[in-house]
Parts: structure tokens; C-alpha cells; sequence
């Protein structure tokens, strides 16, 4: 199988697993207990910390250890708000569900939400959200980098913006965390979201960069593990795992990034060369490395999903969540594509273990497949596709 | 180093890493992707649910997966009360923090919080809970084995007058799960929390047992995964370990008991019969098959541990978590006992793995080392302890 959906997971690094490996025999301590078990626990996970918080160029103390990136999304809002029982939210309309649910039962709870608009490119603009930031903003969280069309927003002009009118910034950075540089004190963000599992590192294991002094009400309450702000025993192989993966994307981060936008840009431009009627979405000049987004015309994107399965392709068509709800696209329809395009949409997304043969062997199997897909097309005539 | 403070943490079954392993290396899908990958992961969760579920005798649609303990007693807590902003909550004076800190939080936001009461060996009476349920009791909280020393609770009867009621009845079985028989049918709760590091399962993963037709409010909210009640990529590798673990314990259930018990009444009787001034705590009827606890006169517990951590036996005051906070075990102030006794505590919990050869030289080793404190006690006189 040619993997090419990492933006949805990634495979777990041969040196994170091993770095968990001890953590999952001998090391099985509670990092609570006092006694030698426990102790090595306790510093195994003080280390991951060091390791994370180094990647965004944090203070480990600045990094709350969760479950995921929708728990600290989650928490980034609720953290935030709990205090207030009234106000402004302001997010965007292509925000992943894990930022739109929340707000969605906020704005129930009696907060307003403003969802700012994104161009076509998928990008908000700076002077929408200077027109509603006020003094009734609460928090302003507008994603980092954009998990089906893989466009990057102005964080750092963003985060400006929201401290010139002293509201708190937070961010989404679940997609962008280990494919771009990110130093969340040059940008000036006070929360930002990371996820282990889109950096090759193990599923359910998370944090939220919390700025020093920005104070945040916990979700989940009991033993008082995370100073309070996340109870419950801590995942200790996991965090171990993901420290590594962190210290990793920092050590590989300009070489991965450039290994990625090479298959990246190679994936993209043989697609257009050799396939019809196909187009190239998203922000091509504030784009994450790894994704390539195309609209092929006449096609319907699950069919093509499950067609490349058969041939040996794992991709998607866009957030790997939607299957839950089967709803269309909301990012895509913010960026004003017809129900058309949404359909005929695919997402291919580069990962490190990916190579030069791979990304040729899928232009080839997705010619084919496209192909098979509109000779049978009740658009076949609309949009007159011919066998080449 | 023998480790008795298995009710800290368990170390994972060697079938149990076996089977996470697949997880942690080639199938690293997202389980909500569509394609090959994606599927694998998908059926691994539903395989595990079924495990889960199995163990305690629920349906597998009634299993919500959750990150552990501490964020299952959280859920079901705040699941059933977040339509309200008032009423009663019934709980009693002996629970985990996970209950503890949820339900001070829920008296500060304007629940009505009740604590029972419990006797000297921790038993919560049934008189108490009928005086106080009534029409404005929202949900019963009450634990299944108490963590600390071990008394189990009479929950059939608990559901019996909280149904009588029609209220609401959780349970925190995270000590007892995989140590007595549960059929959550014929006890009769409506919610029931699992932790998967308790019993030989990886941490940071969990269950909620939501009885069918008892609907609940999600935690955290975004991608809609486990039908919408805990939203979040799901910790696929974790999960599939939890529900061999469940497996096992399923299994073995019966041997496990007899084996941990027999150990147990070992021990206990050992201490009593080889060290003076020394009582073991808990109720001795009802009581978890691998709980010892000691109070040892004159003898401060930190030290105790910290002692027998260098002669190579891992133990526990009582509850792990309690380092976070420094204060005394609330348990045992409920149970009456003096600051005195409580100082002098300590916590010996049984796990599958330890054998008789284990249990004897820790015997020896607690009387060398409890000799050895009470040699340089400030009680020394009071208790006129002298060296045997
Ligand atoms: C942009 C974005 N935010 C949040 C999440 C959720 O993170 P997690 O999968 O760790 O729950 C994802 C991925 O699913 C994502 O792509
Ligand atoms: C009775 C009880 N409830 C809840 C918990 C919390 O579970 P977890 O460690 O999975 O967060 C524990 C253990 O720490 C416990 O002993």
C-alpha cells in the first residue's frame, strides 16, 4: 500500500516506539507513587515535556499534557471561557470540528460565535477580524494550518491584532506542528494545539501550549496530575512517545519539510500535467508541505477513494472526521466551491516515509482510476471526457 | 524490587503488549478513514468493545471509551447533571479525587453535594442513602472498592433504592473491575467506570459503562467519534490492549481472585503475627481480594515507604495521587481513624504477578525496616517499643 493520507495519521517512528517500548514492560510505575517505579515515570514524562515544549520553543512549563488535540482544543475554549457565561467567540468557518463542535454548543450555552469568512484560497482576512474584535471578545481562535486544503493563516498578524485589543489567542496548530518552523513567542499566541499522532507519534496523546500567566480552568478534575489542569493517571508511554516525536520533527524539520513540498510539488504538478479537467486547491503560497487538494471534475471523490484502495492508494477526501457526520465539506463550501467540486474533491497528504517512486506510481494509478471513474459519469456528456 | 502497590498501576500483560503492538507499528490508520488502513483500526476498536463490554456483562454499545478513570468519573458526572444547574448529588465521604474534585467544582457552580458518611471499616450504611435520596437527587455516586483500604460497598442494594427513586446510579469500579465478578445487569447501575492501567492494561485509557436508554451529555466534542460522546482520533493501540486486558481478566478471573487473595491473607496474617502494635484496616468481609492495609503504631508512613523503596519492596500510603496534594487520606479520616493512625499507614496491594517467595521476604523486610523507625520514633516512650 502507497500511504498517502498522514494528515488523517502517520505511522509511529521505529525510535518513538522504541522509546515507549520500556514504558509499556518493565517502567509501568504510577508517575504518583513515591517509591523508584513511580520516580522513573515522573521523570520520563518531566523529559517528554523538555522535548515538546522545545519543538514550539516553549517553557516546559508552559506545556498541559492531554489526550489529543480535541481535548486541547476543548480545553483551549472551555479552559478560557469558564469563567464567563456570556460574550464573543470569534473562529473561523474552516476550523476542524474539533474547534466547531465546542463552539457550536457555546454559542447554545448563550456565547456569540462569529465564524470569519476565508477567500477561495481558503485564507481569512486580517480586516474581518479587525471589524469584530472587540471588547466583548472572549478568545479569538483561528487554525494554524488547514487539515483538508493545507492552507496556512498569518498567525503572527492574527495574534496582533487580538493584543491590541488585549483578547486571548489561540490556535489550532494540530496540522502544522512538525511541518512548519513554529516559535509561539515570535508569533504570540497564548494556546496552541498539538496533536502526536499527525507527527509520528502514538495516537491519544496531546498537549496545549498555555503562555505563562494566561490562567485556564481544567475539564477534567481529580488527583491533580498537570497541576491541576488534567487529572488522571498519565499516559506515560505515549507522552514518552510523543516527546520523542517532538525532538525528533525538530532534528528533521528542515529536512523533512524539504523531502515533503519535493513529492508534494512532483505529486501536483505530474497530476495537472497528466490528467484533464483537474485543479489545484488551496493557498499555494501559505501551503503546509505535505498536501496536495484537487477537484477533478465530473468525479465523485468517495468512489475514487475506494478505487484507489483497491489499487494500493490510501487517500481521503478531506477531514477523516466527516465520516462520522457525512456531511459536504464546510471548508470547501466556505471557500465557495459549487456541491460539484465538493464531490469530485481528493486529498492526498505527503508523509516522511513516503518516496520519489510512490508519488510516481499514484499519478499513474489515479490517471487510470479517474479515467474508469468518468467513462462512467453521469457528467461523461456535461463535460464531454473521452478515453485518451 | 517487589511491587506491591498494584493499585497505583499494574504492569501490562505480556498479551496484552503483544497485542497493542500491530498498532504501534504497520497499522497505524486513522479509524475514521475510509480506506484499508482506516478500516483495520475501526474493527480493532469494535473488537475491543466487545472485550470490554464482555468482562462486565454489558452490551457493546453501552461501552464509551474514554482516556481512563479519572475522565470516565468526570463524564458521568457531568453526562447526566449538565442539563441542570441545580439539585442534589449523593456521593459519599471515602471517593477517589476523581469524584471528589468533580463534585466540589459541581458544589461551587450550585449542586447540593452530599457526603455520606462511612464506619470504621468504610462502609457507607444504606439508612443514610435512604434519609437523604429524594426527588431532588439528580445522580448517586458511590464506589465499588474503595482505594485505600480496600472495603467493598454494597452496591446491588445501592441501585436498588436509587431505582426505587428513579434516580440515577454511577459507580467507580476502577479498584474492582478484573477483581470481583461484575454483571452490571444484575447490579443494576446505570453508569460504571473502568480503568485499563488497574488491570494489566495500558494507561490513559478507560470506560464508561452507560446503561442503554441513559443519555448523557458529551465532554469533549468534535469529530463525533464513540456515536458522539467523546469526540477525539481515537487511541487505537491503547484501546486494543484495554480489551485483552478485559480479556484476560475475564478468563482468569477466579484464579486471579483465589490467587491474589490467598497472597493477601498471607500477608496480613504474617504482619499481625510477626510485628507488635500493628492493625490491619478495611472491612474484612467485604473487602478487595488484594488490598493490605496497615496502620503501625509510631511509625510515620512516607518514611515506611521510602524505607522499604531502598530495601526493594514498592508500596503506598494509600492513594498515589495524594502526593499532588500532601494532605491526609480523607478515606481514613472518614473512617474515624486518629492523625496518629493515619500518619502510620501504609498500603501493600497484590497484583497477578507476585508470588509467596515475594510476599515472605516482604514480610520480613516491613519488620526489619518498621524496627528500625521505631527505634529513633518520637512515640518511642508512649508505646515503649523496644527492639524484639
Ligand atoms: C486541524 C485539526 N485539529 C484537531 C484535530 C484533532 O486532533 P486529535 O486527532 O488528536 O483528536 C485534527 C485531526 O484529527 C486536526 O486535523
Ligand atoms: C477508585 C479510583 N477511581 C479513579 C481512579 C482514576 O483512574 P485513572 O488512573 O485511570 O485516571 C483511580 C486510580 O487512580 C482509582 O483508584
Amino acid at each position: 500500500m502507497i500511504y498517502l493520507d498522514n494528515a488523517a495519521s502517520t505511522q509511529i517512528h521505529n525510535d518513538v516506539l522504541d522509546s515507549m517500548l520500556p514504558y509499556l514492560k518493565e517502567q509501568y510505575g504510577n508517575p504518583s507513587s513515591i517509591h523508584r517505579y513511580g520516580r522513573l515515570s515522573r521523570k520520563a514524562i518531566e523529559k517528554a515535556r523538555k522535548q515538546i515544549a522545545s519543538l514550539i520553543n516553549a517553557d516546559p512549563s508552559e506545556i498541559l499534557i492531554t489526550s489529543g488535540g480535541t481535548e486541547s482544543n476543548n480545553t483551549a475554549l472551555r479552559g478560557i471561557l469558564k469563567k464567563h457565561t456570556s460574550g464573543q467567540i470569534i473562529t473561523s468557518s474552516i476550523e476542524h470540528d474539533a474547534i466547531l463542535e465546542p463552539c457550536k454548543k457555546l454559542s447554545e450555552d448563550g456565547f456569540d460565535v462569529i465564524y470569519l469568512p476565508v477567500d477561495k484560497f481558503g485564507m481569512v482576512k486580517l480586516s474581518d477580524l479587525q471589524n469584530h474584535i472587540s471588547e466583548k471578545t472572549r478568545i479569538v481562535s483561528i487554525m494554524f494550518g488547514n487539515n483538508e486544503v493545507g492552507t496556512i493563516q498569518p498567525i503572527s498578524e492574527i495574534a496582533k491584532i487580538c493584543h491590541d485589543h488585549d483578547v486571548v489567542f489561540h490556535t489550532d496548530a494540530v496540522q502544522a506542528v512538525g511541518k512548519v518552523p513554529i516559535d509561539v513567542g515570535k508569533l504570540g499566541v497564548e494556546l496552541l494545539s498539538i496533536s502526536s499522532h499527525k507527527l509520528y507519534g502514538p495516537k491519544g496523546i496531546g498537549a496545549l501550549y498555555v503562555k505563562k500567566d494566561v490562567s485556564i480552568d481544567p475539564m477534567i478534575l481529580g488527583g491533580g496530575q498537570e497541576h491541576g489542569l488534567r487529572s488522571g493517571t498519565e499516559n506515560v508511554a505515549n507522552i514518552v512517545g510523543f516527546g520523542k516525536a517532538c525532538e525528533l520533527a525538530k532534528t528533521n524539520l528542515s529536512e523533512n519539510i524539504t523531502h515533503m513540498k519535493n513529492l508534494r510539488d512532483i505529486l501536483v504538478q505530474n497530476v495537472l500535467n497528466e490528467i484533464p479537467q483537474v485543479s489545484a486547491n488551496g493557498n499555494l503560497e501559505h501551503h503546509l508541505p505535505n498536501n496536495a487538494h484537487f477537484t477533478f471534475l465530473g468525479v465523485n471523490g468517495e468512489d475514487l477513494i475506494i478505487k484507489l484502495d483497491e489499487y494500493g492508494v490510501a487517500a481521503s477526501t478531506g477531514s477523516a472526521c466527516s465520516v462520522h457526520t457525512q456531511k459536504a465539506s464546510h471548508v470547501l463550501q466556505a471557500m465557495g466551491f459549487s456541491h460539484e467540486q465538493i464531490t469530485g474533491s481528493l486529498r492526498l497528504t505527503i508523509g516522511i516515509f513516503n518516496d520519489e517512486k510512490e508519488i510516481k506510481q499514484t499519478v499513474d494509478i489515479l490517471k487510470k482510476v479517474v479515467e474508469e471513474l468518468r467513462a462512467v459519469s453521469p457528467f461523461k456528456e456535461k463535460y464531454s471526457f473521452s478515453k485518451t
